[in-house]
């Protein structure tokens, strides 16, 4: 049996980062060896700096680690970043500049010439535009999406594959976690919407077209049919949903589309990689699905939930789509990809 | 001083029959003289059988008004009705045979041939519609729209007026007291987005394109642009908002359609209307405006709310609309409508 | 290996009945093997009759299953009956006298003479109340006790044993789903608390006192000590939380209650029973837990979490519980029941 | 007429002090003429630096108002302080010593000796408490209680003065707002109830004895019966919630007790003050009231709401209570204080 991959996890605290820690937690091919916080929580052990904010208990086996500050070097063989997206870019690149593989969910590097914008079961093949950074073992930075872009990207993969996609309108309504914390004020949401999320309708407008893009050498062509995005904060904890209009680019019937959803498999699928859910994309039928509290936790909250299929008077189709944020939409994703770039020898534990 | 006109309520017990009723209190124009309602209650006093639940008291000169049954005779000079969609078509088609004029907020007459459906500000024209039918007095009936259908519609006006529209795709989060009482169960709404609201996607789609049709001779003849709804049920208790693309018919700057919006006036501003607010569209200019706790009682609940108008990626032009779904949506619609025909002389009070 | 005992659920397309049967899913000894439902879905498959409200899908085992009619004879070797209380009381002594042993969440017979008001960890001596009633086998009736009574009677049962108790003054912050399906009104609850639970303060001061009491002979002698409750309906999911005061009937530090908290077992955690949490009670030290989001899902929704314990001002000693109201306040509480009736030799296959 | 009284309001952009600003608009003899904050919206127009969180709109007459630094001089006869705690105390006790009379909704001076922790209608005789501290005109400091004392010591003071009061439970739910802005994290309180605010035992327990203390020469003796309260946080937005059970001094009938909360009056009542509600305490009679959302704003948001009065069976009687917290708890508090105060001579604006 393999050793397993020592993993350092920056940001560690937070909504994310505790994300990260609850899953990574018996995972037979990462271990968890060193967190770091940008905040006031460096010298306590991670018991201390941790408010945890999940269902349940905090891993036992981390609470006596020493949070340490988010620079390198850190006893870890890759880093995990969930770091503010605001000193993100800086870190990041200092880590992968000293080595270290960086998988990040953060925004800062995702459109980078020579960083994947990854989803697993959707461009597994953007892995050929890693650039090894100079330096020891040739570091470099591997992104998630953001996490509505995720599931936007990942239903219109099969319909692109199948079809060809000539324009989007993306309506999104996102939970709360989706700011971390403490994120999103009561009295800000609280028998409200929020027809806001900064930067967010920009985030999903441009990494789609990347994440759909063309490999052209080892850079990506963006694809280049016009998204549009409007977002929204409602009361919802964790669950992202997207009203999602499409202009195909042939006719299709509704029941080609949810063929097209149900059957799609990717790369983590054939992989068999542990994060991966059976189905990526799972479709009910009942009128009234997808759900943010009855759908997010599918697939170990790892499958998205397609529902209401149907033609559209505008453009061509019309569905609704449902993600658990934080978890494929964020941990899960980081994961994903850990598995994936060990799967495809991108990771050693000796670096 | 003109005499009050006496007012008979049908489903005065309900979420709108309470706010027709609490509207009306104090009216100078207008006096509540007879409540109805299908259900238990008929025999017992209105204070005995409704459960008020709005905010405050039950206006008290009511609370001895004995219920009676839905069905004429009923002591008023017209009737308001806000009863349920299943009961309502054939209850107001009698009344209007016996000679009552009708104004109504349930859906089963919307679409028929000779009857308006109005928005005072929108298509006060459309009165010439009317057929009185034979019998006392000559009764008719005029509805409003479905609650999201009059925002959406009152939001496209000045935009069909000044620039043409071409389509529109329109995605809703509504509130839960749309719903009626006890309307949507607690369980299915809490930490949750329902994205199905029944048969409204098609009320839109349909209503909107008949109020902002051209009137040819007595008939309307429905505006013909595409226009797609997706609807959603979200955790608010009040207040209806919409994400809204749309296709102009030329070029126009965003500040354009803020121009359009801000200087729209219509046939009850004119005229002075009591339930007429001074400006029906109200434009915000914050980043994350509107929003349904803090706009939705804009001009008394009767101006919708505008906000967030950008150029859109695929149609040509986006914003957010909010609107008070049971005073605008539902209860001042009515009203608004009772005023607009007692000004017109459709309305007498000695019929 | 002893075959399983097969199980006909009554009440099974309700909130609890759904948990019921997601609970028994794999449950080694007993399975489902009839469905029964007291409404319209008579004749359809459960699969049809049921909307399946829980996150994830219904078994599909079960899914093909004939809906009953609640009422002897059902294919089964026990019944479990989450029936409503208007109904449950004669149907579920029907059972009882055709030979079935029916194990109960309804409140009908928690108050009979010969009916034990179950709580495993507690009273698991009051099974010697237990009257078969003459006929085929032996039928009887065991119960639970009421969602909210369950979590203060398990939480005053070590104080009880270690300290005595002289007084109890609870006030609840009761979950929707407490209510059922539709249940509570969304327009009720949401932004809102809703001071009233019809019958709820008088059934935790009264069954309190009788899982508490002393076993006579084949009677329960009532605890005596006085007991009040205010409940409250709170806009929260799942997860019963009770503000409690106790006047103990000796000294204690607030140590001492935490350990008698912390170091309480019963017999289902001597007997090993599959549905039983190692511990009953869990403490928390954090200044502000318990929460419902955050401890409703302890030990599997069968712990009861315990916080905040001090000394009062008014009584000796407070603190702050928390339940899962379907799981330990309902369905689980039913399934330990049937385990703890099982290993004592009360149940068998092939009655 | 008298010329109105000029106030300055510090912490005018926060929570309650936008709640200030919003009640004395129209205000006949209170105007505003002073702002300050203390954070960095110093030297910033009011309109630029405070992002308004109420609905409707900030009134257009201070817009244009500088922010000021919260220390002497301000342009204004008296001061309103809504600062936080954590700065409030030496700041305001700075404006006092410069002459200037402070009306302060903060904690830090309540349980002064010579500071008047005042309800106007419990306890306007401790005006007499009052000592004019040296310097221009003879500043000092007037307090109102915290949010839930407020409601607490009104609801208790008929009973104290009609049949003496020996021991009282409280339980607390209380709104969001009740933590300023961005106060509650919307991910610890949505799907949620939190068992903890800080301080606010505390203040209830030691606050609602001084305000029913009595007065001994110019210092007041608390009243002496124990209090108990426990307090949590419930996802409302507006109306603390209070189950209250009181030990009497006499045996009390419950119908008694409905007559002392209704036939309650004060002396604003008597004055005529014009923020004083007709009626202090409201009794409703349905079983399932008060509700915040449905009776906060009673009375303008001064009058509490009270219901479910019943015989309890450990104290003597319980009750439930309802209270706008932002307006009778806060800003409408500190208003009538200074109505009082005018009425009563302590202020005048040739200071």
């Amino acid at each position: 049996m393999a050793a397993q991959l020592r993993v350092g996890i920056l940001g560690a605290t937070g909504t994310v980062g505790q994300r990260l820690v609850a899953m990574l937690e018996g995972h037979p091919q990462l271990v968890v060896t060193a967190v770091a916080a940008s905040d006031r929580s460096q010298g306590k052990t991670f018991g201390e700096a941790c408010t945890w904010r999940l269902p349940g208990d905090m891993p036992s086996a981390l609470r006596g680690l020493q949070v340490g500050s988010p620079q390198p070097p850190l006893d870890c063989d890759i880093v995990l970043s969930s770091l503010p997206a605001d000193i993100a870019g800086p870190v990041e690149a200092q880590f992968a500049a000293a080595g270290y593989p960086v998988i990040s969910n953060s925004s800062s590097h995702r459109m980078d010439d020579d960083v994947p914008l990854l989803i697993p079961e959707v461009n597994a093949g953007h892995l050929a535009m890693i650039a090894r950074r100079p330096g020891r073992g040739g570091g470099f930075i591997v992104t998630n999406p953001n996490c509505s872009t995720i599931m936007i990207a990942l239903a219109l993969a099969p319909l692109q594959a199948r079809f060809g996609v000539e324009a989007v309108v993306v309506t999104t309504m996102q939970a709360i976690s989706g700011a971390g914390y403490p994120g999103v004020a009561s009295l800000d949401i609280t028998d409200n919407v929020v027809p806001y999320i900064a930067s967010e309708e920009e985030k999903i407008e441009r990494e789609t077209l990347k994440i759909l893009g063309r490999l052209d050498g080892a850079r990506v062509r963006p694809a280049e049919f016009p998204l549009s995005a409007q977002c929204h904060r409602v009361p919802v904890v964790d669950g992202h949903m997207a009203a999602i209009r499409v202009q195909l680019g042939r006719k299709a019937e509704p029941g080609e589309l949810r063929d097209a959803f149900t059957s799609f498999r990717g790369v983590p699928q054939e992989l068999g990689l542990r994060t991966a859910p059976p189905c990526p994309i799972l479709v009910r039928d009942e009128p009234d699905r997808p759900q943010p509290r009855l759908d997010r936790d599918a697939g170990g909250g790892m499958s998205i939930t397609v529902g209401r299929i149907a033609r559209d008077r505008v453009l061509s189709h019309r569905f609704v789509a449902l993600s658990h944020n934080t978890i494929r939409g964020a941990a899960g994703a980081a994961i994903l990809n850990a598995e994936l770039l060990l799967a495809r020898g991108y990771l050693r534990n000796d670096q």
